[in-house]
């Protein structure tokens, strides 16, 4: 072992000990009779002091030769410190040095070593083998680590078994892209990586397994979208003989204990919504409920009265933006451009200040009465020194822009306090959605969804309204997890697949195992998958995921580190059987 | 929830409670005015019981439409049974139905759901979903997760780190061969399927993670030897600042711990043997240390005595096979016959008897005095009763043909109980070892292996000579885990590249970012890692891994179940600008 104790542990208890520390050097102070070196390690930072009095001149010399990030193992006594360090665990005492071993020298590392680095996103992560050195990247890992072990012993302690299911699957067009892996022993075949273990989840419940998780990679080969990683890791779930409200429940429980075990919140029981009111009280299927700043249907008091825009309109919503009836002309301008800007693609915005002195200021007071704009503050519910806002337009575009302004406002405002914590059960999601570019419908969840029993007349004539027995777990404005109750029979499944356009001759050759497993006596079952690395970031209170990953992939799908992907050698490709035909 | 209890859980003291169950029928047995049936989950089997008398005609006609694995839910009061059955935990007891509901039937199942099925192993693999519900196979399953959970909390109480390292990665040509995945963002380039986590363990310990470890997939595109598979589990594990020795203990450790906690075994502190020493007295890097049958090594004794077939061989070897003097002719020819077998490929073997009277029989009395055999006996650690066996040839291929005829022997003699556990640490691996194939040296372990300091100068004279630090750990004549201390020098690394034929141009395309993360401060490091489906499985006392996998592969790594690989059609080759050339 090169060291006895670690960087983070010794106090002044241990003043007069002979030790041995291993580590990185973080930092030099050089004043020539006297040096000081702040040695790291994973656990902490611990000083060395090195002076020509106590300390030998060859050792002396090493220390003066020394860089950051050099990797050196020490031995020496502990000492008490002059001036201490109260900021520093180990900041009563230090280690004079008196033997010295180089282990390993550094070049001068391309961005510093601190809390706050000087290094950019793309050096860093070329780098990531030193930004991971850095205590938040590092903390951030400690944490998923914690997290991770939390979710296992809680589950395994409910009686789910962890089961792994197989990486090398086989390509399904639904849904996302799947990365493929040509196989080389049977010539032109391919197997598919995983997008989730979706139907190995529900063999295991057919196979009797009835509660089972996995903490497992997926994979899904999509155009990147900021914060999305091709390869992801889930917590993935199924249990056999439930409903619905057994897998809210138990996942609740599984929430709860890690919202109370990580961060130390205690929750009460997690308020659930339908989709239906989601959409119409936040244009938001993942509200953020940690602020109010719900939705105010207003066509009824904003109609008819000479207001043509509004009037051609099928939706007028509005919110109240707290405290902000003090925006200048300017903020409020502002504002419009934000939402008619492409990603937003609104037509305007239409104001009211709800002023101090009771009245209503806004930029339709040609149309509308102090008393009908003391209706709208009562629909939006504003109060006095609130801002309104109203935008109007179709029903699902509206929503989804106003829902864009209220998050941005919220962000704006400080609403959104990362150490709050609002989670909330989303419930009752349509079954199926309207694809433009097909011109069909879509399940929302994924194929296997069950529609609730009371809707399922309604697949034929009006498929939008079906509603799923599926859900989501939201979590300050995160979809954290997701699920279902799944079709267990065999007949329903046939159903699904002929209402997502799939020929019997497709529905056989994808998901024939799948029918065939609903025929040897298949339980009710369903189960949820939650989304670990945005999961470990919230509880984290960060949103990006990046740097909870170890070695996260860039926005093309590259790991700038290792530089992959890369070509193959001729020899390999024709071992495959496979051209690159570009 | 489909139930209030489990069909392993009721037992007399809840008679005369309303209970409801969910499960399969695992048996039915008719009586015409009395049916019974046997309900089954993954925690047990209840006893049902529907009676003309008690029950109402529509349930008791259900009942008498019920066939195995049918999946039902029942009603009813627990009763105590007229005949107890002491075999079942639940046997005290019955269940009086008085609700029943059908939630899947079932066809009649191609094998039969019990301990000894009749279903062979194809149609068990391709029912795998009826297989798991098997005991043996469901056991095992739950197994495996025990284990895992072990091994994840003792290391991480030991303060080791899970970190997920990535799946998409770079294919590197050293080793065996990898699996690709084809980028469609990245035109005509691949990532690769990981074959360890190797390169990015150790750029955890440059970034100061120090403790790693991680359950995970591995994917090796071999032609499978049996009970080998495409994708396997490893228990990857590193660890900063250690010498060998460090590694050893942790490890142990773990080992010791899994003994006692999953099987009750408490061990003493484990042998070590060199590499040289395992081939010399077992040939075998992996001994079975559980039972002797050491090899003696005859050469002085049995050279130079007229027998020239001996006189002319490298290495005489021999071993007593216990109590086996009494062996027919017929049979000591049967084993003859077995090691000339193309498998084993030996010439013969020669035999002496260690009779009761204390005087030898050979096969070879010609050549050989009573006092000459006499000398062998001593030799190969013979008693009286004891068959001595005797091969020659040259000592690689003689050791490795003796060590197939010791396993085959002790099998036969039932000394390899599955019920006790020898585990070995096996140390001092050669760093090279010689291929016929390509004519020149590879990594035994692989290219990160630092070599042993004092033996470096070999590597220049005698590289085959030159020791790495490397380990193996063996259990029961099974390779469980096995690793090195890495080199995390530059220089090291590169004069290793060299050494196995890589071109200055190679090592940089396919390592540059491991030589330039050893020049930031790379800490001295090694590691282990532990095949996860094998140590599994020979805790669960069984040598084959298959029946500890949910869903494994055939020996074509081909999944029947599903069906994969497959072919792609073409517009997904073409997204991934491929072509397929057979």
């Amino acid at each position: 072992m090169y060291r006895s104790h670690t960087c983070g542990e010794l106090r002044a208890a241990s003043i007069g000990e002979d030790v041995t520390l291993a580590g990185w050097v973080q930092k030099i102070r050089n004043q020539g009779f006297m040096i000081w070196v702040d040695l790291r390690d994973r656990y902490g930072v611990t000083q060395l002091i090195f002076d020509e009095e106590r300390t030998s001149s060859d050792i002396l010399k090493e220390a003066e030769g020394l860089g950051r990030e050099f990797v050196i193992q020490v031995k020496g006594k502990v000492i008490e410190r002059v001036s201490k360090n109260p900021q520093m665990p180990t900041g009563d005492i230090e280690i004079l040095v008196s033997e010295f071993n180089l282990l390993n020298p550094s070049l001068t590392p391309p961005f510093t070593i601190e809390n706050e680095t000087d290094g950019g996103e793309e050096l860093r992560m070329k780098y990531r083998y030193l930004d991971i050195r850095r205590n938040p990247v590092k903390e951030n890992l400690m944490f998923r680590h914690k997290v991770g072990m939390q979710v296992r012993n809680y589950l395994s302690q409910q009686g789910f078994l962890e089961v792994e299911t197989p990486y090398l699957i086989k390509s399904t067009p639904e849904g996302a892209r799947d990365f493929v892996v040509p196989s080389r022993m049977n010539e032109g075949q391919f197997y598919a990586l995983p997008q989730s273990p979706q139907t190995f989840k529900q063999l295991l419940m057919v196979g009797g397994m009835d509660k089972y998780f996995q903490i497992v990679k997926c994979f899904r080969d999509e155009d990147l979208r900021a914060d999305r990683q091709p390869e992801f890791t889930q917590i993935d779930c199924e249990m056999a003989f439930v409903e619905q409200e057994d897998i809210l429940n138990v996942f609740e429980g599984l929430t709860k204990h890690l919202l109370k075990e990580i961060k130390g919140v205690e929750t009460g029981n997690f308020p659930r919504m339908t989709h239906a009111e989601a959409m119409q009280k936040y244009g938001n299927d993942k509200p953020d409920i940690r602020f109010g700043m719900e939705f105010g249907e207003l066509n009824k008091l904003a109609q008819g009265k000479g207001f043509n825009v509004f009037d051609q309109q099928e939706l007028i919503i509005g919110i109240a933006v707290p405290g902000a009836a003090g925006y200048t002309r300017k903020e409020i301008d502002a504002l419009i451009e934000w939402v008619k800007r492409p990603q937003i693609g609104a037509n305007g915005l239409i104001w009211a200040k709800y002023n101090d002195d009771g009245t209503l200021k806004s930029s339709v007071d040609k149309f509308y009465s102090q008393e009908d704009l003391l209706g709208w503050a009562q629909t939006v519910g504003a109060k006095v020194g609130d801002l309104i806002l109203v935008m109007g337009g179709d029903t699902n575009t509206t929503r989804v822009q106003l829902s864009a302004l209220r998050m941005y406002l919220a962000t704006r405002l400080g609403l959104r306090d990362p150490k709050v914590f609002a989670p909330l059960w989303v419930v009752d999601f349509p079954l199926l959605e309207w694809d433009e570019e097909t011109k069909r419908f879509h399940a929302m969840h994924h194929p296997f969804t069950s529609p609730k029993p009371e809707d399922i007349e309604l697949l034929k004539t009006e498929p939008a309204k079906v509603r799923a027995n599926a859900y989501d777990l939201v979590l300050n404005g995160n979809e954290i997890g997701g699920g279902s109750i799944r079709i267990h029979d065999k007949e329903t499944q046939a159903m699904m697949f002929e209402y997502l356009g799939f020929t019997d001759q497709e529905a056989k050759e994808q998901f024939g195992f799948l029918m065939n497993a609903f025929e040897y006596g298949a339980p009710p079952h369903g189960g949820i998958a939650f989304g670990f690395d945005r999961l470990v970031a919230i509880l984290g209170g960060q949103e990006t995921i990046r740097d909870y990953i170890a070695f996260p992939k860039n926005n093309a799908g590259r790991d700038v580190m290792i530089d992959a992907p890369a070509k193959l050698d001729d020899a390999q490709l024709k071992e495959l059987h496979l051209q690159v035909k570009i």
